[in-house]
């Protein structure tokens, strides 16, 4: 309702915010799911219906019929804040008891309670918005494919067990005793046989499970984007999928994004020390082995496999506690850097570091100068004895210079691909190379004579999606070769035995006329999360679950009857400490 | 491709349907997904390239580029059938070896050969079809609602087990072992939840889950429409979703269909003994008793509960066997009947039975009056002891001379909503009331009075929509009540304590002022099917299971590793003939 609307007879429904005795006057909020409108009763005209309004507590829901006002004071903040309703009939639809936490913007409700009870969380306007700009993303995702001769196809969910990956969940199937389903990780396999099934374009919106030790953001349950096509090649899925997220920023923030920039890998490695670099702010590394390994007397650096600066632009004035906090910040175990080195660069062009002593003016103003800093920067370096975990350490310093320096706002978008990722890194745990991607990508073309010789250097047709710092998509092109096929399963360690058992459907499949096909899944939850502004995907969740994979407004998971177990054939056999 | 395009240089990919040779000529038919192309190879043209046709088998994957020719005999069968590719040049993409069926639509492959190679079997146009009719149409649904204001809020798909109901899957949980998930056989209490939430209109499109013994159209996992809508009364929602079908069979089938007239439950019992009559023909139930019970020797109907007849009209002429063939087919153990009790009227008006010498030419001149049978018509007539099992039996019977008649075309369609349904049904195996929708479903507020004295006699606010006999949706106006929904769990045999752990976090949440709601859902597959045509849900579902919940072609359900089984703690203990 607006001005345009005075004098209108209107019925709303709705729940009581809060109500206010002021004279002969009562004022009451109601909120529904469009927003606040101030409701008027008074005293003067209607006695009873004013008494009836003062009875009313929080979270009541009422219907009321009245007609629309002009506010004398009116609320800027509220789209309805120039109106009220002067009510003239009053049906209370259901009573409340008093909520357990206030059911505003700013709830004086902890996390716990506000999940315990998540159905009165989600009347909070912040939180509902969250839900609907999820719908709307989903929607013109779907709208947007399907103008692109996209497909929606369902695939199961109970699915079959497979090895690679993360942990299944499992389903004990009650009509093949001692067997289970399980609940698909993606329909990465799925899809490549709707590609072998001549389905060309497809995608779906779809819920994936992770049987995980839960991180910050991760949830057991999670939807993913899912795409693929046929006959295409990598630049193909590059341009289309670009495509939808221009879309997405246009139809849902009004965002016009300009082309995508396309990083390699190794790139971002190198100048971002992460896969996913934050590109809103630039501050990119600067190598200085040349400029400080061998140059003066300082150990650490004489002795490290990688040195590396990042300029933080007119951030000289740091004072030595500031540098002390951060000293500690990449100290801490999560980051582990063993130390940081810096350099202030004076008005005046000089350059005080914190290893002075160590190297003549000479080599710090050959550091200025490779570092391109100006007058009034800061330097910050990190070295270490692994480039990759030095690359990581001063990704995570930059990351931190960036919050503090305001560069990375939450309403500022910056988009890229990462292109031509390894096909395999390796695993300290499994002491095999893994898969980066997974086991159906393809490597490059150029690279595949380098398999025999030396796998670990070949680059895949593997790409991820990158925005703010946050992968929100990825994918690749796929083997479609029955044999090339075999001979990566092998590199992964596989014997043929294996790779028939668990992958021996697709196997076959292929030989019946696949065709070139690739694709990506996108994390919905995390883009989402990305254009709300979102510190967790949990908040555009509807009934999200807890680090201990809970939902404790359910209480799931919980115990099942005896019969139940029964009919399964199961016994549940709990270490004595847990029984 | 059409005749427009005579001229122009096409590149094709898509799989060889099949080659044949003809003089110096080689044809073959590329499918893709969008249909057939004929392709030229002339080898007076290009030896070389019409030899390399000639090698290629059904199934392989070619690309091919060359000019549109208009075709000297044109296929009217197919879209592209005036036109044809003259190849210029071929690119063998991928090879197949012989597929085990022909990728046609009539396939010489058997159900259970074309289920392990299903993505074979989805080659087949007719198959593609389906899944792109259910693709438009989950599109369309989505249209449609989001305009009318519906958000699609995703529920979880990892809940906790209910007990009411069909048998739960469990997933065990390893973070919180001895303890188990299930999955939703619906959101319904979550939905209701979100209307507690204000969200007011909410729908989603959603895998639901039962882990019941298979009959021929169920799947273990099956899709729903699922939507809920608060601050509405019955006939709000019976507009909204009338509103859904009516759009759905316009932008689908391109066809008008009329305003969906209402029948209660009890009327759908009397004229047609099913709540989800067919009523694409007429054919109702006459009851018989004043003309028939009585008013004659005739032992079986003096006997008889119920009698009742439909009238066949024009089938006057049907012989003895025919006749003998309907008795036999009411005598399955399925339907249950004792007989059956002709009469034929003839061209003259006449009546003849197989119970004349029980009857005065006068009761039968009645029967054929409250028959309202005219010349050539055929009566038939069935009796019981139990009204409820004859009229079921009397609905089978005119079900088939409906299919007999050719009255049930599939490409007619008759919608109607059945409404007042009772709100519970005797149980024989539980000997108590059962839920006949769900235990959350409102009674009228005319009934309530009854729920007390007579709780088997009162009805519900609940509807289904009902499509040529099919079930399609089904739903209710809920109880919001939370004194109400406990008086509702007494009747149904739940202790207050049973009903608060089950259903405590719904009941709970009821008091936090839950709004007047109601909704529906649909069964998308079953919809899809009967908009496709199709006698099984299986067919518009890209990866069904049989009736054993296996899926052939991934071979799932399957055995776990033991690593699997220790890290959830539970053990398989099979009985000793099935370990």
């Amino acid at each position: 309702m607006r001005l345009a609307n005075v004098g209108e007879t209107v019925t709303l429904s709705g729940w009581v915010q809060r109500t206010r005795k002021m004279g002969g006057m009562t004022f009451a909020d109601l909120r529904d799911r469009y927003g606040i409108t101030q409701l008027v009763f008074d005293e003067s005209k209607d006695a009873d219906l004013c008494e009836r309004a003062n009875k009313m507590g929080r979270e009541w829901v009422i219907q009321i019929t009245g007609e629309v006002g002009e506010r004398e004071s009116k609320n800027k903040n509220l789209p309805t804040g120039d109106v009220e309703i002067i009510v003239r009939e009053l049906n209370v639809l259901n009573e409340s008891i008093t909520p357990p936490f206030t059911i505003e913007e700013q709830s004086d409700g902890g996390d716990d309670l506000r999940m315990k009870y998540r159905y009165l969380d989600l009347r909070r306007p912040n939180v509902r918005r969250n839900l609907e700009l999820r719908h709307k993303f989903a929607f013109e995702v779907r709208r947007y494919l399907d103008e692109q001769g996209f497909m929606e196809i369902e695939t199961p969910v109970l699915v079959n067990s497979t090895p690679e990956g993360a942990r299944d969940f499992v389903v004990p199937s009650r009509m093949n005793l001692g067997q289970f389903y399980a609940l698909p990780q993606s329909p990465q396999t799925l899809k490549q046989l709707l590609m072998v099934a001549g389905m060309d374009r497809y995608f779906q919106i779809v819920k994936c499970f992770r049987d995980e030790d839960l991180r910050a953001d991760r949830q057991p349950e999670f939807t993913q984007i899912d795409c693929e096509m046929s006959f295409v090649e990598q630049e193909d899925i590059l341009q289309v999928f670009e495509g939808l997220s221009r879309h997405l920023f246009k139809a849902i923030l009004n965002i016009d994004i300009p082309a995508l920039p396309r990083m390699t890998w190794a790139d971002a490695m190198k100048y971002y020390g992460s896969d996913k670099p934050d590109t809103r702010f630039d501050m990119k590394f600067v190598e200085l082995m040349d400029v400080l390994k061998g140059t003066g007397e300082f150990t650490v650096f004489n002795e490290a496999e990688y040195i590396g600066g990042i300029c933080c632009e007119g951030q000289a004035a740091y004072t030595r506690k500031q540098l002390d906090q951060l000293t500690d910040f990449v100290r801490r175990p999560q980051i582990g850097a063993k130390g940081l080195v810096y350099a202030r660069v004076g008005e005046d062009g000089t350059v005080k570091s914190s290893v002075d002593k160590f190297y003549t003016p000479e080599v710090l103003e050959n550091l200025k100068q490779a570092m391109n800093a100006k007058p009034g920067d800061l330097i910050l370096i990190i070295s270490g004895p692994d480039t990759l975990k030095a690359r990581k350490q001063l990704c995570e310093l930059r990351l931190e210079m960036g919050s503090r320096m305001g560069l990375r706002p939450k309403d500022k978008f910056s988009c890229l691909w990462v292109i031509d990722f390894p096909m395999y890194e390796w695993s300290d745990e499994e002491q095999r190379l893994m898969a980066m991607h997974h086991p159906f990508t393809s490597p490059k073309p150029e690279d595949i004579a380098l398999l025999d010789t030396d796998p670990a250097s070949v680059r895949a047709n593997a790409y991820d999606m990158v925005i703010n710092g946050v992968e929100v998509g990825g994918g690749s092109i796929r083997i479609h070769d029955a044999k090339l096929q075999q001979k990566i399963f092998e590199i992964l360690g596989f014997t043929p035995e294996q790779a028939q058992q668990k992958f021996g459907f697709l196997m076959n499949a292929f030989k019946y006329g696949a065709p070139p096909h690739g694709g990506l899944a996108y994390g919905l939850d995390r883009f989402v999360s990305l254009f709300a502004g979102l510190d967790s995907i949990r908040d555009c969740i509807a009934f999200p679950k807890n680090n201990s994979g809970r939902d404790v407004m359910l209480n799931a998971p919980g115990l099942i009857d005896q019969s139940q177990l029964d009919e399964l054939h199961l016994q549940i056999d709990l270490p004595a400490e847990e029984a």
